[in-house]
C-alpha cells in the first residue's frame, strides 16, 4: 500500500460545475466560456448559474437579487462581535469566525433541505460583504458605512469599504473580477468544504472551513505576495536585474506560472484588458510597474509555457480600487462563496462521508513508563 | 478513471500517532494500549504524548501543565464575543467561531514554526473548556465561573460548566473519558485538520474546520442521539419491543456497531466498567435502562459483531456528570483538539497540499442566452 500524497490526480467527485483545459486556457462555468460570462453577465446571475446548475428566469434572478440585497443587512449581534473583535485579528480569520454564526438565524437547519441550501447562499452573499467592509472600517477606527440596496453587489461593496461611491466602470470591473475567482474545480478549499459537508455538518460550517483553507499561503493570498513583490521595485530599471536575480536563485516569480494553465490564464487576460482601461483613466504607479515587470519576465519565462496567472493582475486592480492588501483574499473567498456552495448542494446529492485511511508506521505494546524513569 | 468515492481505504498519510486493531478490539496511542493510559496516566500528560511523540520528563510535564492552566484565562474580548453571540447559537458553532479568533493572541504565527505548534496546542487546551463552560453559562444566562487553577484539568471544566465543585471521583472519570476521545486515526474531522494545514494555514484554522466536520451528525453526534433515544423510553418493560422494531425496520440502533470495530469497542468497555463503579454511588435512571437497553440489544446483535460503541456509554456518562446535552459533541471536540493538533504536526514534516481532481460529468461550449429567452 503506497500513500497517495496529496491526493494529486485523484478523482474525488463528478462535477458538472466547471471545466478547465489548461492547454487550451479554457475555463467553463457549467459549460458556459468564462468570457461570456464576463461579457454579458454578473456576479450574482452566475453564482446562481453555478450553483443551481442553470440561469435564471427573469422573475427568479429578480427574487434571488432582491433576496440577496435583503441580506447585506447584517444583524445587530453581529455587528457587536465585529466591535469587540481584537483589532488585529485578520480579515480572513474574522470570516472565518463570523460565518459559523450565520446558523443562528438559518430556518432551515437540516443540510439535506434544499431550502438550506438557498437560504445559506443568500445569507453569505449578502452578509459577506458587509462583514468585510465593516471590519475593514471597525478595525481602523473608522464609522460603518451601512450597505445601500440601490447600488449594485460591486458598487455597494466597495461603497462600503471606501466610503465613497465608486464610478460605474469601478462597479462593474470588480463585479468581473467577482465572476473570475467565483468557482475553479476542485482544489484544497473546495475540498475542504466538501469533506465538511460529507459529514453533513451545515453550509455554514463548510464554508468557514473552507475560508480557512483559503488562508494558507499555498492556495489563497498569492495576489497579496504579487502586491507586496511589485511595491518592493523602487526604479523601473531595475526590474529586469531583479527578475534575473530570482531566476538565478530559482525563486518563484510571484503571479507567473500556474499548475494547470500552460498557456495564459483566460482569467488573467481578461484582468489585463481591464486593467488597461482602466489606467487610461486613473493613474497608477503600479500599474506601470506590472506592465514592464510582465514585459520582462515573459521575455525570459514565457517560451518555458510560464505566463501571468489571475494573481499577477487581481491585486494590482484591487489596489486601483482602494481595497486594502489585506482584503485581497478575503475578496477572493467572498467570490468563491458561489464556488464553494455549488460544489456542497452537488456533492449531498449522492453523499459519501470522507473517511480515508493511513499507513500505520508507529510502534507496537508499548509499556507506560511512570515520570521519575524517563528521559 | 473512476471516482475514489469517500476516499474508503485510499491512505492519505503515514503516521505514528495511534492505531486500531478492530478484530481484535485494539486502540494504541503511540504504541500504548488504551487501556494502560487509562489506568496510569491523564489527559494532559495523554495529549503532550500525542502531539510530541513522548511522554513528557517530570519538568517538561511541569511546564506543560502550567502553560495550558494558565490559558484557562480567556482575554476580556473573547468573554465580550460570547456576550453578544445570539443565545441560541449550537455551542459547535460557538466553538467554530471562536477559535480562529485565538490567533489574534498568536507570536508564532508561521505555521512552520515549532513554537507554534506547541503554543497552539496549550491555547487551545487552555481555552476551550472556559470558551465551553462559559457559553453554557451565558447561554443559560447565568453567571459564568472563573476557572480554578488549583483543580486539575477534568474537575475545574466541570465546576466552570456546574457552578459546583465536583467530587475527585467525577473529576478522574471526566479526565478518562477525554482520554477516550483524544485520538482515533484518520475520521473526517482529523483529515479536515491536515487538508487545511496543508495549504499552510494555522493551527486554529484547522482546527476550526475539523470542528465544524465534527458538528456534522455522519461524525460527532452520535452520543446526543443515544442520549434522546434511551431518554425516551419510558417503561423497562418495552425496551425489548422497542429494539424489534427497530430491527424490523433496519433502523440503525445509536451506539451500535462500528466501522472499524467488529468486537467490544475497547474505550466502550473502559467507559461501562467506569459508569458501572459511579453508578455504585450515584442512583440514575438513565443507567438503569442503558444497562438492559444494553443485554437485550447484544441478545439480538452479539453474534453479528454488532456491540456498544463509546458513543453508547459516553453521554450516559456526561449526563450523570451535570453535563447538558448540546455539550456532548463539543466535550469530545475538546478532547480532540490533541488528536488534531498532533496530526497537524505530523503532517507539516513533510507537507503535500492537497489538490485531488474531478471527473467532469457537464457540458462544453453552452452559450449565454439572454434573460428573457430563458425558460
Amino acid at each position: 500500500m503506497k500513500v497517495y500524497s496529496g491526493l494529486a490526480g485523484i478523482p474525488v467527485v463528478k462535477s458538472s460545475i466547471s471545466y478547465i483545459d489548461g492547454e487550451k486556457g479554457i475555463l467553463e462555468y457549467r459549460g458556459i466560456p468564462i468570457q461570456e460570462l464576463v461579457e454579458n453577465s454578473e456576479f450574482l446571475e452566475v453564482a446562481y448559474l453555478l450553483v443551481f446548475g442553470k440561469l435564471p428566469t427573469v422573475n427568479e434572478y429578480k427574487k434571488f437579487v432582491s433576496d440577496v440585497k435583503e441580506h447585506l443587512q447584517i444583524d445587530s449581534s453581529i455587528i457587536s462581535l465585529l466591535e469587540k473583535l481584537p483589532l488585529n485579528t485578520h480579515p480572513m480569520k474574522v470570516l472565518q469566525s463570523v460565518v459559523p454564526v450565520f446558523s443562528a438565524f438559518e430556518d432551515a437547519e437540516d443540510v439535506l433541505d434544499e431550502k438550506h441550501h438557498y437560504n445559506a447562499l443568500v445569507r453569505m452573499l449578502g452578509h459577506v460583504p458587509t462583514v468585510l467592509a465593516f471590519w475593514k472600517r471597525i478595525s481602523n477606527k473608522e464609522d460603518v458605512i451601512p450597505p445601500d440596496g440601490s447600488l449594485s453587489y460591486g458598487e455597494n461593496f466597495l461603497y462600503m469599504m471606501r466610503g465613497e461611491k465608486p464610478s460605474k466602470e469601478e462597479g462593474d470591473i470588480f463585479d468581473k473580477c467577482l465572476i473570475l475567482h467565483a468557482e475553479h474545480t476542485i482544489n484544497a478549499s473546495t475540498f475542504t468544504a466538501i469533506v465538511v459537508v460529507s459529514t453533513l455538518a451545515d453550509f455554514y460550517s463548510a464554508v468557514s472551513s473552507a475560508v480557512g483553507s483559503l488562508s494558507g499561503r499555498l492556495h489563497g493570498g498569492a495576489n497579496e505576495r504579487v502586491f507586496y513583490m511589485l511595491s518592493e521595485i523602487k526604479n523601473i530599471e531595475d526590474i529586469p536585474s531583479i527578475i534575473e536575480e530570482k531566476l538565478k536563485k530559482k525563486e518563484r516569480i510571484m503571479g507567473f506560472g500556474h499548475r494547470i494553465y500552460k498557456t495564459y490564464d483566460p482569467r488573467a487576460k481578461i484582468l489585463k484588458d481591464m486593467l488597461k482601461k482602466l489606467s487610461t483613466k486613473k493613474e497608477n504607479n503600479l500599474y506601470r510597474i506590472a506592465e514592464i515587470f510582465e514585459r520582462e519576465a515573459l521575455k525570459r519565462l514565457g517560451s518555458k509555457g510560464i505566463h501571468p496567472n489571475i494573481d499577477f493582475y487581481s491585486g494590482i486592480l484591487y489596489n486601483m480600487l482602494g481595497i486594502p492588501v489585506q482584503f485581497y483574499t478575503p475578496v477572493f473567498a467572498m467570490a468563491r462563496i458561489a464556488g464553494w456552495t455549488a460544489h456542497c448542494k452537488e456533492y449531498l446529492k449522492e453523499n459519501k462521508l470522507f473517511r480515508p485511511t493511513q499507513i500505520y508506521d508507529g510502534g507496537h505494546n508499548i509499556h507506560y513508563i511512570p515520570a521519575e524513569k524517563r528521559k
